[in-house]
């Protein structure tokens, strides 16, 4: 048979989140992970970045099952908006699709979606492909690499990993299994890239048991410790470490409390009777008996942490002699509101420590000696660097190449290539899959059009200027001196000076049109458009958006 | 004489940036520093921030002169806008005095600006007080300590500094001269925190050789070199380097050329004849005799770097063979366009080598060592964090404090606060002063207001709606059906449909007004205001900025 595999990204590879990977091999299509991309300060009013899904909408018939790696946001927080648009069986292990039922009951899909549970080293087939589960190790529990045996070979995509041979929560990464499909044979390893660039292995997450044991020991107040909600380990260690210090937690938080409850459920989370107590009860114990255990690491200003330091906040604050920890990386982008906290929690004259002064957090993607050791294990004919921006991918590759692998067995690709593969060459197609980014605005899961995001950048930088005309609709007089009304763009006091230059402006334009000008409408609002936008950017150097109103009347 | 001596933070401490400190003896003030602060993202269309003036142009016939420290824009880079406010003589080392220059020649004040020079260890006279230069080492050259000789005893303000004991241009810190204002007796010392959090002892600007000398070493293509254009030590040991490695150095980018000009004119840069060749001739030698030393290190979209990294620029692109060294810290928030700009390098096949991979950046400001060795030569009767966020003043302090300092002598105050001091007492007024931050676009050197600031954010989040409605001056009737513009809010396909509706809304908002209320219309325009408001609020979640407008026919 001459039909190729084929290996598509949707989203994820040249960018960082919103993962995504399609196979299809003839009319068959598997969709391993679905994932967000939270947006930067330029998308404005932008709460989540999804996948354009058009490729999978259409091929909808061929679809046949989505399958998930583990329960991050870039690798699940579009799973609803992928089901929206191809309602496919989902094939998770029981934690991630424990995470997934809250997302799909926020989207009402909960009835309408079928989720099977797979335990590690669990098969399935799905049409021609044949896939197993392997355990792997990352920073929150329940993560697996898939292994598709497809009819042109093995493809093996590791999710996210580390090396992890002391995890706090389950088994280490199930190397055996990778090295028995290694042995077997694999045609091509798509691996994690993320942390391509950084030399050395990744710590274990027991490496950060030192530090916080060293300040359970020390903090003569209460200790108040945020991380991600999905970091099941570091909350292990916490309530861990409560117990020995003989200190109580209290949850503060609703995804804090929902995610411990749902590891909780799936035995990820093994946690003491009576050790957890209420916000409420928390004041009632002596404050060295005590740990809050809270949502708000990045600083999100209405996170219960930043809340609580600034005394907003109804069940707790910080207080003088707390010691506050921030157990969790800065995500690039919410440094000043991490930094805007700390000074918070100062002001309150509480100790601070973060990752910068202690080590309170270790990555869960595996670092170049994580990436050879997969790359060992699996031993595969061809490479696919996934998961990065086009920098991680590209040292991913070098790296590999500095490993002894010659460069026509690496690929380097992007969301949109395709990947084409045969048990013995690979090769990326000409065409290329429609892909790219849909802005959502989660207060009504609404997607919001890309000129509408354009708009509001202009609109953001330079404001809007309005020019409204009362035109009478039989004659095509003017009837009122041209109004004109701004937003963000002049001080107050400049204002009606500068206005009534601009209304000058209109007037001289509509008395210097024709008559057949005037009574077309969007003729006359161009030039209006054109003549006051030449004059605002010769007097200020400003661009902003210019909206001419004809009323008719 | 029961007068005391004030110290006035007026921008720098408890925010980064814009650093500016006035001391007031009597009726006569003194300021040390005018600088100005970059904006971060949530502030829209604004390109500089600096500090309001207010105190100083109330005492305008007070203030004696402003003393720059050094050249960096922190603390000169609102000194134009100061002597707008009030114009007194300038006094700095020579090297500042040049890059002043250029800046006030932007602003077409050089005719009317006098500019004293001294240098360090320099001594003049202001009214009551008696001021020396103290020259210190820092990430530029030409930086010193102002010592204040007042009434009430010796003020020393450090200015930024590390101590460097092998600066690559000019001498060490003059410790000596510090020691003996110690040894005589020094009432205060406000001293930089911006690295109060970091243990241990900062690194020489030397330490860059062996990482630079390295990649010389290696590299078999051209050398491309992006760093501040302020960083002298740095751009003397490329120069030096590239003398070595027998490579040419050529310049790009119009403030690296000015830079390099005013420091060779003022004998701070020692560069050897025929080195330096032009842009255009780089392309004349073979790759592995040239470097490239250009502006762009932070990946501004529009530098020379991030122009020759997409084949943008005219005179130079990167292509495979060559290295591209980052030598600079990333400031926070350009993280994502240094990304772009590393993503695209990688794309060409060039390497990157930035401060992850290899020492190839210091920092010019001291770490708690420093700090140390500061406080340790000075012995301050008091002592005074300065530049810095609350998070790095608090820091500070409790690092003085840990050092035997008693928290009494140790005073932490932000921008707005008076301090006062006499020969044996310091205590912080009642009265702040009027602080803040005023918006200026740099297109106009204008002053944006607030309020404009404000509403471009929420232009930007949720858009603009604007009912237009057209009334009879008269009678008070609608002319015609309400009006309805929107922008940035809504999708096209949805528009004509939901528009329709809020138009309904005002009609009926008009209806059920009384006349009296048609004719008063502030009251009209509130009221319609507020039921599109909570229309638009209870339908989709989001609040545009909502202007209704009255045309009167």
């Amino acid at each position: 048979m001459s039909e190729k595999l084929q290996i598509i990204p949707i989203g994820g590879l040249g960018e960082f989140g919103m993962n995504c990977m399609a196979m299809r091999y003839g009319d068959e299509i598997i969709v391993i992970d679905s994932g967000l991309m939270f947006p930067d300060a330029g998308h404005l009013g932008v709460d989540v970045i999804v996948p354009d899904f058009t490729y999978l909408h259409e091929n909808r018939d061929k679809v046949l099952a989505l399958i998930l790696t583990h329960s991050h946001e870039d690798h699940i927080g579009s799973v609803p908006f992928l089901l929206k648009t191809v309602n496919v069986p989902v094939y998770s292990t029981p934690y991630t699709a424990a995470v997934l039922a809250s997302k799909l009951d926020e989207h009402n899909l909960t009835d309408d979606v079928l989720v099977h549970t797979i335990k590690p080293s669990g098969m399935f087939e799905l049409g021609s492909f044949l896939v197993e589960f392997i355990h792997v190790s990352h920073s929150t529990t329940g993560c697996v690499a898939v292994a598709v045996t497809t009819p042109v070979g093995v493809v093996i995509h590791t999710g996210d990993y580390k090396f992890d041979d002391t995890p706090v929560c389950g088994a280490p990464l199930d190397v055996a299994l990778l090295k028995r499909y290694g042995n077997e044979g694999v045609l091509a390893l798509l691996s994690d890239s993320t942390n391509a660039e950084r030399p050395g292995r990744m710590h274990s997450e027991k490496a950060v048991i030192p530090a916080l044991e060293d300040i359970f020991d020390r903090a003569q107040g209460r200790i108040i410790v945020s991380c991600f909600t999905s970091s099941i380990h570091r909350i292990q260690i916490i309530f861990d470490l409560a117990q020995q210090f003989g200190r109580r937690v209290a949850l503060l938080g609703r995804s804090m409390l929902r995610n411990i409850e749902v590891a909780e459920a799936t035995r990820m989370l093994d946690i003491s009777d009576g050790i957890t107590i209420t916000a409420a009860d928390a004041s009632r114990y002596p404050s060295d008996e005590v740990v809050l255990l809270v949502t708000g690491c990045q600083g999100e200003p209405m996170s219960v942490l930043s809340r609580m330091a600034v005394d907003n906040h109804k069940q707790a604050k910080v207080s003088k002699g707390d010691t506050v920890v921030l157990s969790a990386r800065q995500i690039p982008g919410n440094e000043k509101s991490i930094s805007r906290l700390i000074n918070h929690i100062y002001k309150r004259e509480a100790e601070v420590v973060d990752s910068t002064s202690a080590r309170v957090h270790v990555s869960g993607h595996g670092a170049q000696e994580d990436l050879r050791m997969m790359l060992e294990a699996v031993r595969p004919k061809f490479f696919i660097p996934i998961h990065g921006e086009y920098r991680q991918l590209y040292r991913h590759k070098a790296f590999a190449i500095s490993l002894g692998y010659s460069p026509d067995r690496v690929v380097l690709v992007e969301s949109g290539d395709v990947i084409e593969l045969d048990a013995e060459s690979i090769s990326i197609g000409d065409r290329k899959v429609q892909i790219g980014r849909r802005y959502i605005d989660s207060s009504g899961f609404g997607h919001i059009d890309d000129m509408v995001v354009r708009d509001r950048k202009q609109l953001a930088y330079d404001g809007i200027v309005l020019p409204i005309i009362a035109i009478n609709e039989v004659s095509g007089a003017v009837e009122t001196k041209p109004e004109i009304v701004t937003r963000g763009f002049n001080t107050p006091e400049e204002e009606t000076l500068y206005t009534g230059k601009l209304s000058e402006i209109v007037s001289n334009t509509i008395n210097l049109s024709s008559q057949e000008e005037r009574r077309d409408r969007v003729v006359l609002k161009e030039k209006i458009r054109i003549d006051l936008k030449r004059y605002i950017q010769k007097g200020t150097g400003r661009r902003p958006v210019i909206i001419p109103v004809i009323v008719e009347v």
